[in-house]
């Protein structure tokens, strides 16, 4: 019997879960059902593709004709599926009902907007999809000043976009500062700053009250202040797209995902539901900084989360462990990243943190380009096990930010982490001692 | 009572160790000899300052005055010290003898230079300190061809430096590949390749047998034939300078070096010379990749153990541990980089390595400016423990070999470096799944 796998969703965790199925069986039928035109793309580039850094075509790498020739599987785009029943093992598109034996839910978020007066007015844009990109670029040719609401990192790369392509910015944030609860403000302030440099305005602590205007957008009234603008562009956060999992009575989590078991199962009333899987954006996962779940709204989580998924669907027994969640932004001439609980969050959590610092050159500190670097890593004043980490550089944040995002997920501690730390030296490429690990000894030296 | 610290030492190893014992103790006398002119500089700068990129005057970025002033550290340049009497705990530097409380050994390495005929002909040049670098500089004006000595990292980045000048650059290896021992040949060929593009010759499995000319360098015989030139830089390795350990009776471990404690106190006859410390160059350290000794002659490595011998001749606690050895060396336009051990060297060992490899991209493939990635990974047949990684990329390969070292040194297995790996994403800076990972992975599966 050839084994019938149906994937609802084409981003990240959808394509991944279907290539990722197709390397466990050979023989089985999959099926990934879009709303979606395009497919596998990532949706971080849409900045630099408004700006111009990138051309949209190139994004698109494959199409669903690549993945018929190439791994025999059906990606059936703009096709919605409507519903899922789980006992008949059946979804319905369209009134068109197709059986599978393994479901993989990978529907992936919806841009929260916030539910405010005007939001549906024209000129009015959310950041998720390459239509969504392109209709922002195309509007913005028009407009002169546009209003950003949400200083995290999608906002602020688009406002930097924006502003590349001679617009008039204004970012508007309700709390008070940019990058807020993945970024603490000691280390968030100096981007902020940069972008006010370049002559970005902000406007923080100020919830975002209403979209004016007739039909189209003339301005946004946020913190009681209006703030006229062309265009509005909404980057207030992404939550789980749980239609299907409500309909089908899947246990939803607090932070608002869908609860699943380490082979990325959902559950049913605190049971596991049989040849379901979810991944990407729409599930839950265990953190692996602190005991407690966490959102790993990221696409490289999502491209782990598919292979999982896929490959158990395909019937492997493969499992997805607590994560750390590594993100970095390109905000201009600056790289931003962190890795686990900022210290913000992990106060709120309870968790007493303990913070080691350093600043120093992405290069030796004589050679022509070094770039500055911050370093900052928090560790739990009791257990001294590493919960997170932040970075500003110039250049080279990926590479050193995953380094400590292993070290957050193997549940080293700070002593650990130095005992365990050395760094390549090459002028033209680090520091003799590298700030990772100065930062490293001023927390273990904070921990004393 | 002050202690009285005697340093014999002022590269990177014996500069830190002399810090490190400020910090430890306010209070204590400390006094650095050094035969150099220069301190605290890292020769790894050299081929940089040779080309030009960099000026000789900031390579240097601090004198004796600033360790007085600063730290209250003084430091005799051009200071040879003629011999160590442990048990007077004295040493004696042209006939003057000064106490010690406690010493630190930090006396570097030695460029080996190949017991041959003509090897100290004028033009004739070794690659270790600013002088040398300076004099190479200023002879390489007046020559069209140059030879260099060994396919080390610092033989290539030297070739490199010469043919950016316009010289006529070969390179002359015993080995069969470039950068032998500590690059596997399908990571080193394609560095080979590329400066065999930029027109630098290269001479493998050739011996060299002498150095022909009068007074001046005419020529070098290698593997039976000659090649002319104007001036030669043998970059055939560092052996650990081992003149006082020699004098002093000091333990020499099978590698060359002297074989110290995790204190990183040397011994005598199996015992532990009391208030002697050793640090940098000329010590044998122990693999975190295997039971054994190596030697991690890198200045990042003389920064770490000259911290430890520091604080513990200040009267400090502090212990160096198994080391992987992260390297990086910026050939051209490509980091090469490696940790741990080599597929050569582990099965040299005994080990029976099993290697993964991916290659992809250090940004997303169609960001501007993407560069290629190629990353290596090693882990033993029966432990499935991480031996040894390598990496050859555009950009980017510092933090990445960072990572994987940090895994060698905590005795991750593939597997557990698989689940505690995540990376983090921004078109602009990597892969939605970084090389890194995909390299984890296919080493996974060939070790199933």
């Amino acid at each position: 019997m050839v084994r019938e796998i149906i994937i609802i969703g084409s981003g990240a965790a959808g394509i991944t879960a279907a290539s990722s199925a197709r390397r466990a069986d050979p023989d089985a039928r999959i099926t990934v059902f879009t709303e979606d035109t395009d497919i596998a793309y990532s949706p971080c580039v849409i900045p630099w593709a408004v700006e111009g850094a990138v051309a949209w075509d190139s994004v698109v790498m494959r199409n669903p004709e690549h993945y018929a020739r190439e791994k025999r599987i059906e990606v059936l785009t703009q096709k919605r599926v409507d519903s899922v029943d789980d006992s008949a093992r059946t979804v319905d598109s369209a009134g068109r009902i197709y059986d599978y034996d393994a479901l993989v839910l990978a529907t992936g978020g919806k841009v929260f907007v916030p539910p405010i007066k005007g939001a549906d007015k024209e000129g009015v844009f959310t950041v998720r999809t390459l239509q969504d990109g392109r209709a922002i670029q195309s509007y913005a040719e028009g407009v002169g000043s546009i209003v950003v609401c949400g200083a995290g990192t999608i906002g602020l790369e688009m406002a930097m976009a924006l502003s590349r392509l001679g617009k008039d910015v204004t970012v508007i944030e309700m709390m008070d500062q940019v990058i807020p609860r993945i970024a603490d403000k000691d280390m968030a302030d100096p981007i902020q700053a940069y972008l006010e440099d370049r002559g970005i305005r902000f406007v923080l602590n100020a919830p975002v009250q209403s979209v004016n205007g007739d039909e189209r957008v003339c301005g946004v009234t946020a913190g009681g202040m209006e703030y006229p603008c062309g265009m509005v562009i909404f980057a207030t956060g992404v939550r789980a797209n749980i239609d299907i999992p409500r309909q089908l009575g899947l246990d939803i989590g607090q932070l608002g995902g869908v609860i699943v078991s380490p082979s990325l199962q959902p559950y049913k009333r605190g049971r596991i539901v049989p040849d379901m899987y979810a991944a990407g954006d729409m599930i839950q996962c265990m953190s692996a900084a602190m005991p407690g779940p966490t959102m790993s709204q990221l696409g490289s989580s999502a491209v782990r989360q598919g292979a999982v998924a896929g490959k158990n669907a395909a019937g492997g027994r493969a499992m997805y462990g607590p994560v750390a969640s590594p993100w970095v932004s390109v905000i201009g001439d600056w790289e931003v990243a962190g890795a686990g609980l900022s210290q913000g969050l992990a106060s709120w959590y309870g968790a007493d943190p303990v913070c080691g610092k350093a600043e120093g050159f992405t290069r030796a500190r004589y050679y022509p380009g070094a770039k500055r670097m911050t370093v900052k890593v928090l560790a739990g004043k009791a257990t001294h096990r590493i919960m997170g980490a932040q970075m500003i550089a110039g250049e080279g944040a990926t590479g050193r930010i995953d380094w400590l995002a292993s070290a957050i997920m193997s549940g080293m501690t700070a002593e650990d982490l130095l005992v365990h730390a050395e760094n390549a030296y090459c002028p033209p490429t680090s520091m003799v001692k590298d700030v990772v690990i100065s930062a490293v000894e001023d927390l273990c030296g904070k921990l004393k």
